[in-house]
């Protein structure tokens, strides 16, 4: 059977020398059914020679119409924010414990990917944040965040002072930790920490979840993924802020600063087998209890 | 200026004879401006004779356009279950304290009644839940909720074992007080208490809220408002259960029936004066911050 | 090696046949190392003939130096009340699950019961508390409660109003569920689930959970288990409300009744194996990561 | 009447100049009284010249046997660790919301103060925590807390991995922001935000809160005060932690590192008027619903 796929890239967890051989496992696998295999050059450094071609992550973007990512939803968030802009689908196989972006293990990821080959799957389509820094009419930082872009105290005993706005309507000022701006993807995982509900992956909808208020009635509250949020440091008697996308990347944010957050228009295409079940994944997760 | 609304309900608290002053003044205003005006039937049984021309709800949903609602929101609930089922604009004043769906004060309610006879308003659409049980195929009840479906444990010292479904997917079986299917407008009431998120009332979703979940991983779900979730009470060793719509109706629900919860296809139209302003009511009912 | 305790008492799960054998088997071990064993009456009924001696719970309670509970924490808490009017020392023996009060397994309860008998164990004494309800100056109800006293709504669909006093000093008016007065004991079952936190067992200390409570700021207090609690329904508009000790005694509230909690000065002396270890069955119970 | 106390110490908030004229209207009135007064040096620095004499904090602690301290709860934690080493009671006197520590306001502070000197007033002990951070066998930093100690990332955008034992005995290894460890002062600050229960302040314990838990069934521990508690920080990949005491006094601590937390044999002696209401401030803080 013909794939429905014809170039795949293939991104590795960083620094792990145990992906190496799940990696060439899949590349022997892809290339015996015919296909062009693109090895992320940065993966390469570390995975030895899997002879491989290798590539950037932008023309693995461009050439490849599937990406295969090897490693935790870590490495998994690492490879979603480059390839969005992308047209290409992306899978992801576990490298530890079954996360729900990587929800394929390496024990069964060769006949998985095969059905995946042969059309047969779910696929998701998962709302990125924007999210951005502006000076004074500048833009000083500019990034994308499959789980969330948090807003947060930096170096700072106690607590900081913000200000949110939602479609430029004031909300609240309040003194937190920070606050947590979160898509469905990222609401399984700080935001949950932070007492978020979970959001549905179906949902077009952000959260927005103070982290320890001092106001004890804040609470999360969802809005539409197509709300603009802006969110504001307003009292740099404690110190600045900071922000942080997907628990990545970081920028440092003054007072006055303005912290904007939008949805992406693009979508990344995140593929699962066929009998992908998302409640099945959370009860496992959360370690609710099976129904009998 | 010619009104927009031409045919006017008003509806009461129920069993509050200060209500009377408030509908008066209100009748004689509409009638001022060359109105029709229909006085629910159940009200005027205890508002004394206001000169008004009165009317069975289902009457006044039929021949009105537009119903003012006086009263708290427990009034207002109890008004848009009736009146969803037809095609007519509420508004809300409130008697007391201010409320999401009452909010329109007495002392400013004729100015502004009169801008919204102008046409100058804000209107919403608000979704309510339909919610069945069903027993060996038989429907044993059926109720309208603009806040919120609850099934809950009945006369039970302690928990009650439920399942849940959405869209005919297993997501848990849990032990627990209960659990609150909430609409946005609901959001802010009993699911708030039960550790809910507040969802935007422009959000097409529903929250699930475990009510005291002895599996404390059991967190809030918020999923689209086109899903049909199904809850079944699975233990019959610890008692009965009960379902609750908007807090006002009950019924039993026995081990093995099935509450179906959907949502309805049509919304209630709500009004609001042109400066509404929902963040506003968000803190002041819960106390937050302003900004200075 | 002669045993320090000299007559036990044995009870069992009640209607459960399977707790048949793990009595049979203490019965015989016991018997063996030359103790006078009795038999609770009314696991008797149910156990089928064990060759056993025979007692009402109150004589077992006073001729007995040592109970031995076989079930789960139900079973305990029932037992646990009647005796810990006595002079006798509990050990719990658990059916099913590990639970908190029942920490020895059946497959290693008799190894378990020697190295007890030979005086090898540690002993907790566990706070109970005593609650009476009265009206009109007249006591309608007492009883103990060796996990936690609720006083809640009753078939009621929404709230009900309390008001709070410790120590004859206001605490609080709030609308919720109910409250729930929890030992340390208890602090690990429902009122953690309400949102309490884990008391640890040698603490003197009750703790107030409300739940789900209307005032979004009314957060769980700790007091010291010498304090006078008090509690009143004071809305009646919304139906009674309901005592519950432990889950397993009810009685009716009305408005106006005093429901008066306040430690008892007994404490319940409950046994574990020596190597007992609180945080490893917490780890267990709640699913904590252990260390590696 | 002769004062029951003859020395009195004034320690105003740290640059603020609006102290002045309250820390003159003080010195005034008990010099008046025919009492010793001392101004604490750092205050003298910026409230002008009182016509006081001044002293070191250290002196003045040993030297009188009544502090005054004019602020917030922040002035009145900075002051409380230095004179928690020396026999004088201290008296809070907030200059702009009601505190819990500062409980006395500026227009009532003379006629307050006189009812004190006169022996009319409420006494509370006050335990404070004291925590070392030993490297090696070294102690790295050592400070006192009232309110609380926490250990939490720092400058770490995500989670940071900790052991927690209490009394030598392993509680549990968990991700999460950090921990908090407050006495029943803290438990209404930073504890509070972070889903902490209130402890009563006559209650000798402290309570463990985890902030924003990996783990979500990581709950608050309350244990005695008498216990010791160490925590280290296990996992490096994520960056250091930090040590903050009271949110005032910081340190960092690396992999390794452990930061032991005891109760001071110690007290502060905290004075209230004699009518001091612990519940009723509680509700004005809190915001919660009044006795009608």
């Amino acid at each position: 059977m013909a794939s429905v796929f014809h170039s795949v890239g293939l991104i590795g967890k960083y620094e792990d020398p145990a992906v190496g051989a799940t990696l060439r496992a899949l590349g022997d696998h892809l290339r015996g059914r015919g296909l062009r295999v693109l090895l992320d050059q940065i993966t390469a450094q570390q995975s030895g020679d899997l002879g491989l071609e290798t590539a950037s992550r932008d023309t693995l973007g461009t050439e490849c119409d599937l990406a295969v990512v090897v490693g935790g939803d870590g490495t998994f968030l690492n490879a979603a924010r480059c390839l969005s802009d992308h047209d290409i689908a992306v899978l992801g196989v576990n490298l530890g414990r079954l996360g729900f972006l990587v929800d394929v293990s390496p024990a069964e990821m060769l006949p998985r990917l095969d059905q995946i080959l042969d059309g047969r799957y779910l696929q998701e389509e998962r709302r990125l944040l924007h999210a951005t820094v502006e000076r004074a009419g500048a833009t000083l930082m500019a990034s994308d965040a499959l789980n969330d872009v948090v807003v947060h105290k930096w170096q700072v005993a106690r607590m900081i002072e913000f200000e949110t706005w939602v479609d430029g309507v004031f909300v609240h000022r309040h003194r937190s930790d920070g606050i947590i701006v979160s898509t469905p993807t990222g609401s399984t995982a700080y935001a949950l920490s932070g007492g978020g509900p979970i959001l549905h992956p179906g949902l077009d909808a952000v959260v927005l979840v103070p982290i320890c208020p001092h106001t004890l009635t804040n609470r999360p509250i969802v809005v539409s993924a197509r709300s603009e949020i802006e969110v504001q440091v307003t009292d740099g008697s404690h110190g600045e802020g900071q922000i942080t996308c997907d628990g990545q990347v970081n920028e440092r944010v003054a007072v006055g600063d303005r912290v904007r957050i939008r949805a992406k228009d693009r979508t990344l295409r995140l593929l699962h087998p066929a009998d992908h079940d998302y409640y099945r994944i959370l009860r496992s997760k959360l370690r609710w209890s099976e129904h009998p």
